[in-house]
């Protein structure tokens, strides 16, 4: 873990402009706000391109996508490429409707994502490798170090594949990760306020390698260090010891764990 | 209550897609998820029949709808209907507006809920006796099991009708519920997330009297127990006990409340 | 503080039309349920004069806005004042694109809000003052009280304006506030949930004055009695016992803060 990374996003405070999904709007603000970052979730296709020229950071996520999110985005990402900032791209769901793998392929045409986020079922269908998914959740098994790889080479891109391990593979390298806990899965949007930390990352100045693997280490030591309040009964209250948990020192996370 | 029914749920995961209002999809997807199922929550037209088609059980839901919507809904109703697969219909404040009336008499009109759930002003409405209603609230006071019974006739389905006394009411008889808490009624979406709990034991073999029951009953126990916790002191505490609560065996939950 | 305008509220249950953002409507539901209000949130064009004519006041908040939220929130704002019922505007990050600005533009000119709600730079922009903002927070500083009394004259209205201090300034006088806390600035939306407080106070017969400084006042108090608690260790459990703690007396709210 580079500390530099998360000790940047706290000073800096990092404007992210979300395009993301309506189940998860709430927890994704709050969870940033306690991880150190400013979002903003404007929607309108009107307003796409400009709101993403004054944030740092782009986060695109097509959890409830229609027709007129695929355009926002679009306008979003360009925007985002054009300024140079970092854009996170999170293929929610992608293998389950041909509606959704059209809609990422729109995007994928028009917006150059610096880190591609997904579960193992959702970066398999981006390089039309088969695996077993259910809804929006991943439940198949494989090689997934090589789809991680296969996405990072398809899309000169840095992959970001979760699940119990996780695999951060930029263009040149492969990084795994073995923090988290098994709450996480009890709560939606997990992975997509992930996606949001991994955006204000991106807005450092470190390595991308460990831009990616500090807000992926540290999202899971959060959730290590949460679930072992005592208060913690459930998924109810894993959420709020969870939100509290993204505020704190790594150092105080660490603590806990060993 | 059918143990059967909790412990099928717990077993078979069934991914239950909704097409749920906007004020309440996190806590609806959180509740769904500790309950033990597995939420999906897809608005785009393009993939409403697609989505319902991946799914074990689908949820119409009116709170916020729009003319889009509505289609969708339409859509995912019909492919479950096509699929043999539950659906609930939950016509949150039909007897607010016409439009609303309207929207769900179009989608009666092209889907067949297994069940039609609603607080008892909602519930009126659908077999045209007047009832007192502000807002989505009902305030009316009335015979709310002949409310259910023609209901249940008219539509040749299950109704549900939830307040302090539930009743549930098949084609063929009645059952009444009196599990519940009044702290339920300050959390946005409690009837709304129950409606989530019955999609998905409507999914399992046990008779549909069973399901329906099971669900209220184990609902109205997981907020007595969620409320009896020494750390709830209103809505907001409440919330994330009860979404705790909604993981716990049925014994469990019984346990705390006598 | 006049201790009438809770009584009132408590005792009406005011039922509150919302027009607000997709990232804030579970927060503002569950608080105002908290409060003593009742929350409907129907979004379509379609029913937005009838559901607004059914209540008693009307919160229009452009955080997520769209083309068709512009057309929905006029609809309603404009059956408010023809029904002589209370609107509050919430110009969220008006300052940030042509967009916002345009859309708070149509609004005002087709309907007119009893209080206009926002922060420093969003009222700023209201009346063409130069004030530096971030996304929809604002960071800049100048004369607060100068910007509030200034969009009272213009919109011949209320203005509330949000802060470490707060200004209420309606169109003959200026009351200050300095109840809040800085947990507040880490939960996203708890401006707009304010919004919605603000409303469910205007509904009351007491002076406007009273209205929005009890308003702003208790807000600020139960802020500060829930950051007290000694389970608030981060926004998440902040959160919990911030909702929690609308709905108490005044009075026991006050004990805490000394």
């Amino acid at each position: 873990m580079n500390l530099e990374v998360i000790k940047q996003v706290r000073k800096n405070v990092p404007l992210i402009h979300h395009l993301t999904n309506q189940v998860v709007m709430n927890f994704t603000a709050n969870g940033l706000l306690s991880f150190g970052g400013a979002p903003v979730m404007a929607k309108a296709e009107e307003e796409a391109h400009n709101m993403a020229s004054l944030a740092d950071g782009v986060l695109l996520n097509i959890g409830t996508i229609t027709r007129a999110d695929i355009k926002a985005m679009i306008l979003a990402g360009q925007a985002a490429n054009q300024k140079g900032i970092p854009v996170v791209l999170d293929p929610v769901g992608v293998a389950a409707t041909s509606f959704r793998t059209d809609a990422v392929n729109e995007i994928l045409k028009e917006v150059k994502p610096t880190v591609i986020k997904g579960n193992a079922g959702e970066l398999a269908n981006l390089v039309d490798t088969p695996w077993e998914t259910k809804g929006v959740e991943s439940i198949g098994e494989g090689n997934i170090a090589e789809i991680a790889e296969k996405v990072s080479i398809k899309y000169q891109t840095t992959a970001v594949l979760t699940g119990k391990t996780d695999i951060i593979h930029t263009t040149k390298e492969r990084i795994t990760n073995e923090t988290g806990h098994p709450l996480l899965a009890k709560v939606t949007g997990a992975g997509c306020l992930l996606g949001s930390i991994l955006a204000a990352c991106l807005t450092t100045d470190a390595p991308i390698e460990d831009q990616a693997y500090t807000a992926v280490h540290f999202y899971g030591l959060a959730a290590s260090y949460a679930a072992a309040n005592p208060s913690v009964q459930g998924n109810g209250t894993f959420i709020a010891s969870f939100l509290d948990a993204l505020s704190r020192d790594p150092g105080t996370l660490e603590s806990v764990i060993t």
